[in-house]
């Protein structure tokens, strides 16, 4: 017998939400998640964020084709971060590199390429 | 020729890292960070948090014995977000589980029990 867990969205309406190929497991991006973009995500099976920036439900690769294929959705003991189990359509970096974290922090390269940003973003 | 990264802390000076084993690539939990605590984990080799609800500098496993080393720290393409690689000595979750994100948002358990919790947490 299972329940659905309900996320703490907290004061500010918004939990983070790490996306992980569920393939190779290489994470691949965090962003945030609005109650109705995690609605969103469940009933179409693709993964949705809210963008801050542009303060908006957000359709990961809506405008690039990215898409990213719904596995399965958790969430962490605290029930306040999400964790994305995806399969990735190209990449989700839009620097065209498959993972956003393709940097360590002293600089050193370690992601690859997976396309050219110009062909992709106008 | 790398050149360290300058991790935006932005207004409230932290920023979330997803801690992953370096090994499994299992993501372990995602915890906020202080330049402080960046500086100390890269000081130290092991995984340092900023605890939010108790407002300090966090080494991760100080009283549990269950600390994460760090194989490599990664940056993600805005310079917000860090990604840990560790080595986790025991489990990562306080419930006794490997990871945090041992359930599915509908409540199904998925994550493997690792210790017990009563014998780690006084």
């Amino acid at each position: 017998m299972t329940e659905q867990i309900d996320v703490d969205f907290g004061a500010n309406g918004l939990v983070p939400a790490v996306a992980q190929d569920a393939d190779s497991k290489d994470v691949l991006m965090v962003a945030y998640v609005s109650p109705e973009a995690l609605e969103a995500t469940r009933e179409t099976g693709y993964a949705h964020y809210y963008s801050r920036s542009r303060d908006e439900l957000w359709k990961k690769g809506a405008s690039s084709g990215h898409l990213q294929e719904i596995q399965e959705v958790r969430v962490d003991c605290d029930a306040d971060t999400l964790l994305y189990l995806v399969d990735q359509e190209g990449g989700a970096c839009h620097t065209g590199h498959e993972s956003c974290f393709y940097r360590t922090v002293d600089g050193e390269a370690v992601g690859e390429t997976v396309f050219d940003p110009d062909d992709v973003y106008e």
